[in-house]
């Protein structure tokens, strides 16, 4: 820690990663007086095109981990592809990582995030590790089809997941992916809402929870967020207990997302994000404290921040890039046409299937208000709608 | 204007001035894909310490104003000490200016702000331009003592303006100020309440007016907001037509700040602001779409925003230097430990009377608001309340 220089200028935080959720962290920590700096991949990652402190390095390389985390007093994460036993052996040597190298290797790995679950008798589907094409098989028979399988690491917005109605899909799945791909293979279960449940928690110990967020996937993109999530009570009690019990069995330090699906009238943990996540995108105007500022105050471990709404219906729409091209920074005067949105482009090359940027809508009436930020979406991305 | 380029990645907008009303805009610019570029006097300066593209230069030089607007697709200002002929050479020239040239020129000379409102027969105290000593005897002769002189340059945070008991005091403050020092002098009026009314309008004519404002100003410095202003609606309803009016006769672009005072229960203007401003400091938090973010939406003629509380009670307290000289970048925890506290430091050094930072608060009842930012101003400031 540089202490002396904190005392006078305000605290380093380093970000590894300079993606959205990085650009997105960025405005938060002018008002705070934060020094933040990130750690890019290219020079026009979406936030480093705007952040004034920004090292080029790898973040599987523990010598720019390493030279990186003695700028700053404080080092977190943008996304979850980090070298974790590089982050152990930081902490070893006095730096301060935030969540630690073991939050960010139980993240990493589905089978350790399963494990985790299991053990803390949080409600899951059953599970198997596959050690062959005969572990289908055998959980097939005893679950059921379709079963689903599951890469450990490396998966994201729907990649790594696999649907298999029989053998002969599971066979194709392995031959494809091969010995390489430690895969998971899982009861499947039918989904009547997506939901996410975000909890931040400061090393001292305060936690503050966040109203409960539905989310609608298509392909396994998050395409839309609204808030407060259509559950009953009951649900979001349960859902807030599981997340409050993983933030303290993990020893969270910042922002976790827990993913949940309602199946059968009953919640079912999906899985984890230790970070400011796309499910809580709809906080920056729809929160009194933005996600990405609570996850600042928590890794400095300070007083964690209001969640309260600030309107009673919050709606936020993905905007991903289409075959047409357009890109939505050209677009912003046509996404505030409608009323009540709020237009977020990340500055990122337009490319199919890309996020390119959001659009959260207040207002009173969810319905109403989820159509607003559909109709401002469309017109970020270039429709007539 | 970079028309390719605009297209491609957004606007350009090149703010004149680096203090802590651009350090606050700079976050608003992020989520819209605009590039803000700032002319800083020194590299240090507020908005400097967080800025990206900070060019150096000074705000009179026609030479590094017109390399700056080189670079931006619309100038504005952060304040008004601009050379404002300058300002209409690059106009000529093709630059985008917004605020106009014109409306800089006014908002800088208190004289011709008097004038303006005298011919839209807004409610004004009676004046007279000062053309030496038996000006003032003549105007207290004719509208009683003491009365209030104004330089019509140069004055802000209450320098520049002084009550005069008798002939004495006039005499005492034309040899001090000079020949140079142009003067106004006004009838003094009795003073119930200060408030400001806000109001952002776009070249093609949109107007979008913010809730009322209460300030407190002590010594000519605005110390504390309460919005919304505890005023009856009939002079809400006044305030707001007064800013329409304004807003519409100077052909505004961007923010306008329309300082009044509340003396035997009618609105008398005082001053005016042409750019965000002090007073408008509550709506980072308290309003759907901040100050900071309306104005760099009305000079890129993008459509307005909706202005509506994000809570029944919002305060503002703002944070000046004091003698012990503590650097309220230290102290960002303990203003956090005060629950719904918004801390914003603005990263100048600590100097006696210097607005360093605010806080605001939000909640459900005023009293109980302005007294939570009370507190966690003075904490930020270093004190134990």
């Amino acid at each position: 820690m540089n202490s002396d220089d904190a005392v006078r200028h305000g605290p380093s935080i380093g970000i590894v990663g300079a993606g959205q959720l990085a650009r997105m962290t960025l405005p938060e920590a002018v008002p705070l007086g934060i020094d933040l700096r990130l750690l890019a991949e290219r020079g026009d990652d979406s936030a480093a095109l705007v952040a004034k402190h920004v090292a080029l390095g790898a973040p599987d390389s523990i010598t720019d981990l390493r030279r990186f985390a003695q700028t700053c007093d404080v080092l977190t994460f943008d996304h979850e592809l980090v070298n974790a036993a590089a982050l152990r052996d930081l902490m070893a040597e006095g730096h301060v990582v935030r969540p630690s190298a073991d939050v960010v290797a139980l993240v990493q790995d589905k089978r350790l995030q399963r494990e985790a679950m299991r053990r803390l008798e949080l409600p899951i589907p059953a599970y198997e590790l596959v050690t062959g094409i005969e572990s289908f098989s055998e959980f097939g028979s005893a679950h059921g089809w379709p079963v689903v399988a599951k890469a450990t690491r490396g998966g994201y917005d729907g990649r790594g997941v696999w649907i298999l109605d029989d053998v002969a899909a599971a066979e194709d799945l392995v031959s494809r992916t091969g010995a390489q791909t430690s895969l998971l293979v899982e009861a499947w279960i039918p989904i009547e809402r997506e939901i996410a449940a975000l909890i931040a928690r400061r090393p001292s110990g305060q936690t503050a929870l966040y109203p409960l967020v539905e989310t609608l996937q298509v392909d396994g993109i998050c395409r839309e967020l609204i808030v407060p999530a259509r559950v009953p009570d009951h649900l979001v009690q349960e859902a807030h207990q599981i997340a409050t019990t993983v933030a303290e069995a993990i020893g969270l330090e910042g922002l976790l997302a827990v993913e949940l699906f309602v199946s059968e009238g009953r919640l079912v943990v999906n899985e984890l994000a230790a970070r400011p996540h796309n499910s809580g995108h709809f906080s920056i105007e729809g929160c009194r404290t933005s996600q990405f500022a609570q996850h600042l105050r928590a890794i400095l471990d300070w007083p964690l921040g209001d969640t309260r709404l600030t309107a009673p219906a919050v709606a936020t729409v993905n905007v991903l890039g289409d075959v047409a091209g357009i890109d939505p920074r050209s677009r912003i005067a046509q996404a505030l046409t409608v009323p009540d949105c709020y237009p977020h482009v990340y500055g990122k090359a337009p490319r199919p299937g890309r996020k390119l940027g959001h659009v959260t809508a207040l207002g009173d009436d969810q319905e109403e208000t989820l159509a607003r930020a559909r109709r401002s979406a469309a017109l970020l991305i270039g429709g007539d709608v």
